[in-house]
C-alpha cells in the first residue's frame, strides 16, 4: 500500500500568539490533513510565553540553573501543542499532542542548548498509522537522565527538521510571518524578489549572515539529510522558497542575494608576534568563554609581527575584549582596538565557485558609490566585507543593482537572499 | 546508618502565587532542610494559573478533550516547581525538580482525575540519598501509554500522600491558608478553637462535609497507609493540626465538630412505588451520569408507597433533574420536588460511637432555637440535619454551644472541627 503524503509543518510562535491564530493555523492544518496528506505540527511556544516565563525565573534567581530553566521553558511549547490540539479537534479531525519527551526525543545533557541525539518515532508512527494529526511541542526535548532539556535558538525549527527526518517525511514546511528568501532585505532594497528556492549551501551562508528566516542548524542538518524545506507565510497561502539540493538550474546564477550584518564589532590586535601558534593561542581563549568569531583576516607580516582582526557579535564584546588583553600581553602582542561602526555586506551565490570576477565586480560597486572596504574575506560560495555602518544599506543597494538581482529579466524562481519583513 | 527525618511538604496554589510568595515558599523550605531533615516539595500551579489556562482552552474549543485538558493543565505545576528550585538555589541549597512523569506517578488512564496506581520511588531515593532538596510538580502523574495525566481535585495534596507513603516519610505536612482545623467555621462561631489533633475517620467525615482544608481521598490513603499529616499555614510558624490514627485521648471527646454545607439542594421523589429494585434504579441512574448523591433519606411506606428524598450539589441539579424525571416516569412514581434553601449541619466525632443521647441533645439545641428538622442522617461518627440555609449560622453556633466546644475549660489539642479563615 502507498503511503500518503507526510509533511511536517513547523509554527512559530508570532503564528500562535493567541487563540483566535491557533484557531488560524489549526484550519490551515486541518486544510492540509483534507488535501490526503499526513500532517505532524510542531509548535513553539505562544507569543510572549518565553518572556513571562524568563521574567517569573529572574524575579526568584538572579542566575537560574540552566536544568531548571529547560523545566520552566519547556512548558511554552507544551501548552501550544494542547491548545492546538483542542482546536483541530473543534473542526472535526483527529489529534493528539506530545511532548518532546513523550515522541523521543533524545539529546544529549547540556541543557539550555541540547543536541538531538536521536528520534524513537514508534509513538509518532503508531499514531500516524491510525490517521491522526500528529502535534509535538518544539524546541525541547529529553536527555538520558530522563531530564528536559531545550534545544536553544532556532530550537523548533530543529525540532521540525529531525522530525522530517526519523520519519521520512517529504517536505518540512517551515511557516513564519514573513512570505520566503529574498534577494535581498525589501525594506533596504525595495525592488527586491522572493526566490522559488535556494540551495541548503546558500541558506547556510545566508542564515550565518544574519538573514533571520532559519537558523543555520536546522538548515545544516536539513542538508545532511536533504530533507526539503519550505519557507513560507502562516499569513497567506502563496508559495515560499523551496530549500533544497542545487538544482543545475540554479548553478547558472552566479550571485543570488546580498546580505548585511550590523550587529557585529571589529576588534583588532597590534603587533602579533609572528610565530606559530599564536593565532590559535587567541582563538582558543575566545572559544574556551563561548565566544563565537566570525570574520578573520590576517595579512603577510612585516617586521617580525602583524596585526590580526576579526569580528564578533557586539554582545560578546566585553568579554572578548578580556580575554584578548590578557592573551595580548602574556605573547607580547600590542594594543587592542575595537570598532563598532562597522557592517558586514556580504554576496551568496553556489555560481560563484565556477566564475571569475565575481569579487572585482563587488568591489567596483561599492568604489563607484566611494565606500572604502576595510576587511575582506571570501569562502567558496560567498564574499564578506566590512565597511562603514553608514555605508551599508547604500553600498547594498549598490551590489544588488550590480548584480542585475532586481532585473526583471531574471526569472525570479532563480533570484535568492534573505530578509524579514 | 540512621537516616534523616524525612519530611513531605505540600504548598498549595496561594503558597506560591507570585514570585515573592515562592522565595518564603524556598525560604521555609531550607529552613526545614537545615533543621537536620530531608525534605521532599510537591508544589501546585501558581495563584491563577489554572484558571489562565482553562480560559485559553475554552477560547479555542467549546468542550476540549480530556487528555489535551491534562497536557494543558500539567504545565501549571511545572511552571512551580521550576521556579521554587531556582529560589532554592538562590538561598544556597542544593534542590532539583521534577513532573509527576518523571519521578515515577503512575495513574490510571482516567484523564482530568485520575488515580495513582503506583509510584516508582527509585529517582527521588537516589535524589535525596545526595542530601538535595527534590521538587515534585503536584496533581499529575503518566498513564501506562505515557499521557499525562491529572489527579483531578485536591491533586497536589494527593500527590504529597502518595509520596510519603512510597518514600515512607516521617509526616507530611499541607501548608494552606488556614491555620488547621477547627472546631467550626471562625466566620461563623468566633469562638471556635482549633485542634491540636483530629483523627482520620473524623477528619473524613469533616472533609466531605464541606470542610476545604484536604479532599477525602488524600485523607483516605494518609488513613490507609497510617501516614500523619500536619496540617498548617504557609503564613505563619505555629503549629496546625495534626490528622492521624485515632489517639486513646480522643476517644474521650463525644463531639470534636461542627461542619455546615450550603452549597446542596434537595430533591424529592413523591409515591415511589414500594417495590425492591426501585431505589437501585434511580442511584444507578444518578451514578452513571455522575451525579455524586450525599444524603438519602426514604421513611417506611404508606399505601403501597414512599417518598425519596436525597441531597446533591447544586451544580449537579440540573442533570439530576433529567435523570430522575425520567426514570420516576418509568417507574410508576410521582413528581420530582427540588428545594435550594436548604443547608445542611453535621457533628462528627468518634466519641459517639460510644455515647448515647448525642443526636437528643443536637436536636434540643435546634429545638430551642426554634429551628425545623427537614432531613436526618446518621453514620457511625457524625450526624447531619437538613434545615432551612436562613438560619445555618444560628443554629451552628447553637449546637457548637451545645456541646461545649468553645468552653475555655476543654483543652484545645481535643477539640476538633475544620474551616477556611
Amino acid at each position: 500500500m502507498r503511503r500518503n503524503k507526510l509533511i511536517v509543518q513547523k509554527y512559530g510562535g508570532s503564528s500562535v500568539a493567541n487563540p483566535e491564530r491557533i484557531k488560524r493555523v489549526a484550519q490551515r492544518v486541518v486544510d492540509t490533513k483534507r488535501s490526503g496528506a499526513d500532517v505532524v505540527v510542531v509548535v513553539s511556544a505562544l507569543g510572549d510565553t518565553t518572556d513571562e516565563l524568563l521574567s517569573l525565573a529572574a524575579q526568584v534567581s538572579q542566575n537560574p540553573a540552566e536544568r531548571e530553566l529547560d523545566m520552566l521553558m519547556a512548558t511554552g511549547e507544551q501548552v501550544s501543542v494542547a491548545l492546538l490540539a483542542m482546536a483541530i479537534h473543534e473542526l472535526g479531525e483527529d489529534a493528539v499532542s506530545f511532548t518532546g519527551a513523550q515522541v523521543g526525543i533524545l539529546t544529549d545533557g547540556t541543557h539550555t542548548k541540547a543536541r538531538i541525539v536521536d528520534i524513537n518515532a514508534q509513538r509518532l508512527a503508531g499514531e500516524l498509522a491510525k490517521r491522526r494529526i500528529v502535534i509535538v511541542a518544539g524546541f525541547q526535548g529529553i536527555n538520558p537522565n530522563q531530564d528536559i532539556t531545550t534545544l536553544g535558538r532556532g530550537g523548533s525549527d530543529l525540532t521540525a527538521v529531525a522530525l522530517a527526518k526519523a520519519l521520512q517525511a517529504d517536505v518540512c514546511e517551515i511557516f513564519t510571518d514573513v512570505e520566503g528568501v529574498y534577494t535581498a532585505d525589501p525594506r533596504i532594497v525595495p525592488e527586491a524578489r522572493k526566490l522559488a528556492a535556494i540551495s541548503y549551501d546558500e541558506m547556510l551562508e545566508m542564515a550565518s549572515l544574519g538573514a533571520q528566516v532559519m537558523q543555520a542548524r536546522s538548515i545544516f542538518v536539513a542538508k545532511r539529510f536533504d530533507i526539503p524545506i519550505h519557507v513560507r507565510s502562516s499569513f497567506s497561502l502563496r508559495e515560499g522558497t523551496m530549500i533544497q539540493k542545487s538544482a543545475r538550474a540554479m548553478e547558472d546564477i552566479v550571485v543570488s542575494g546580498v546580505t548585511l550584518q550590523k550587529d557585529e564589532a571589529k576588534v583588532t590586535i597590534r603587533d602579533v608576534p609572528d610565530r606559530p601558534g599564536m593565532a590559535a593561542e587567541i582563538f582558543r581563549e575566545l572559544a574556551a568563554k563561548g565566544v563565537n568569531v566570525d570574520m578573520i583576516v590576517q595579512n603577510v607580516s612585516r617586521e617580525g609581527s602583524t596585526d590580526l582582526s576579526f569580528t564578533v557579535v557586539k554582545s560578546d564584546l566585553p568579554a572578548t575584549l578580556r580575554v584578548t588583553r590578557s592573551v595580548s600581553h602574556r605573547i607580547g602582542a600590542g594594543e587592542v582596538t575595537t570598532d563598532e561602526g562597522v557592517a558586514k555586506l556580504s554576496i551568496v551565490g553556489i555560481g560563484m565557485r565556477s566564475h571569475s570576477g565575481i569579487a572585482a565586480k563587488m568591489f567596483e560597486a561599492m568604489a563607484r558609490e566611494r565606500i572604502n572596504i576595510e576587511m575582506i574575506s571570501t569562502s567558496e560560495i560567498k564574499i564578506s566585507c566590512v565597511i562603514r555602518k553608514l555605508h551599508a544599506e547604500r553600498a547594498v543597494r549598490a551590489v544588488h543593482r550590480a548584480f542585475g538581482l532586481s532585473r526583471s529579466a531574471v526569472p525570479s524562481r532563480k533570484l535568492l537572499a534573505t530578509s524579514r519583513r
